[in-house]
């Protein structure tokens, strides 16, 4: 094993998604003021990016560098998440007025700016597949993946989940299908977006969408434990909310310890779906382990 | 001129497009329950399907018949359709109880499962397209087109634009721009879906691009003036509300004859659109006449 800064590769990335993100807005004709406002607010907030440094690594991993295709579907993997935030954010959802330390989009704006805000990036991630891949082909398959992943059956089956499970009695079954529904999912979408950008063959997008999957799951388990230990100025959200939402929750459910094993045997299949890429994949492999060890 | 019986002709489409919704429903696996419920409630809403027969009736036009790429293509903007009309109905948008003679979806649910139905029927859209189509070239075609449409500089944009003007001194440009956004650019995504669907060539995916714009003015037109002279059982939604949310509208502007000489002048510019066709487009022009003469 040689050494790798995953930090330093985290920040390489995410400048780069920034500089992506902040080059398809610009260039982006038509778009109302108020919501043009709103998106770049929500959009350029200073997040972590790991779905988009998980599209980037994906395309380096089989294909040897970052492509554009790879960059626009960052590009559009972020929009999909940030559109969820705002949403999630809601009043009428889980009711947050903070996010990424900074006041959440209808606090900052008002509530209708939001929705539409929200409904807006909703669209615009897959306009970024349809306008910018440098084939048809890719661009369909990338629509189905992120449609998938963010649908009905994928990210909005767990927001929903997940609210109708407020406050019910926790069940071990129950709580990782929403994990997997309301973050894993998004997490394979973006290694398998990495993997179609980067033209990887069927045996390669297999390996790395359930090494996203896994990896989304132990990063769901680390964010319930996280709101548990951390406080609300180091999460940039509000810290000890799950617990006053009566959120079910792997800390509410198996206490912290049990949590934090769980989350170490995730990430030790995510590494295990890595084996046949060998010494290439290292970088994921430290990604991984970053996951659980974060702080924010 | 031959005798053409649009409200046949759209029955019968609508009932196509309905038998295609509900097998896409049915074959739809995955979906979370409180969610199927939601989008069951208002994607099966009896609706009056301009936009999905606008797509069939482009598709027959220019290929002759209708294929299941149209039939496809019908269903994803019905179902972008609804997305709309759900989060316009929410307490922080236009705040409507009351849609298709029904309790709105926030009312016959809650304030969440309507933000998050109309979130999924957003996704399910454009995952029609990606699921269903016959070519992958066909399919990203039809992305872009969709949400061009809908998105920040079309659906949206007129969506926020609509609720900053509310109370706001009328202005004809301005109004013009809001129909234009919000409903214009919906039917010209439907003219030209169909003519995607059909395999039209350049000139004539113009023209129809055309007739629809046009066509989705002269209905918004027609649509300001039902608000004022119908009652709320003939519109199925509550009316006057136009007046009530201080909206801007045609007849506020203009007044209610002006208001119908415009929307003839729109009709007449939409049948010009057509005049390429020759009589193949007869149905076309029909519907055209029909949009103004509605009375719901």
């Amino acid at each position: 094993m040689f050494e790798v800064d995953i930090k330093k590769n985290l920040a390489d990335k995410a400048e780069l998604v920034n500089g992506k993100i902040d080059g398809i807005l610009s260039q982006w004709t038509g778009i109302q003021p108020k919501l043009n406002e709103a998106i770049k607010y929500v959009l350029a907030a200073p997040g972590k990016r790991v779905r988009a440094a998980l599209v980037l690594l994906c395309c380096e991993l089989v294909s040897g560098k970052v492509n554009d295709d790879a960059l626009n579907a960052a590009t559009s993997i972020e929009m999909m998440h940030c559109s969820s935030l705002i949403h999630d954010d809601l009043p009428a959802m889980d009711d947050d007025d903070f996010r990424r330390g900074r006041p959440s989009c209808h606090k900052a704006f008002d509530e209708a700016t939001a929705i539409l805000a929200g409904d807006a990036l909703m669209i615009m991630a897959f306009e970024t597949f349809a306008r910018n891949m440098s084939t048809s082909q890719k661009a369909a398959e990338m629509v189905k993946i992120l449609a998938q992943a963010a649908g009905p059956a994928g990210m909005i089956a767990g927001q929903m989940d997940d609210l109708e499970a407020e406050n019910s009695k926790p069940d071990a079954q129950k709580l990782e299908s929403i994990h997997i529904n309301k973050t894993a999912k998004m997490f394979q979408a973006s290694t398998s977006l990495g993997a179609v950008a980067g033209g990887a063959d069927e045996k390669q997008k297999q390996c790395l969408a359930e090494y996203g999957l896994n990896l989304g799951l132990a990063f769901q388990v680390a964010d319930d434990i996280l709101d548990v230990v951390s406080d609300t100025n180091t999460l940039g959200k509000t810290a000890g909310k799950d617990s006053i939402q009566g959120k079910v929750t792997y800390p509410a459910l198996f206490g912290l310890e049990e949590s934090r094993k769980r989350s170490e045997k995730i990430v030790s299949q995510a590494i295990e779906n890595l084996s046949s890429f060998g010494e290439k994949a290292q970088i994921l492999r430290a990604l991984a382990f970053e996951i659980i060890n974060r702080t924010k």
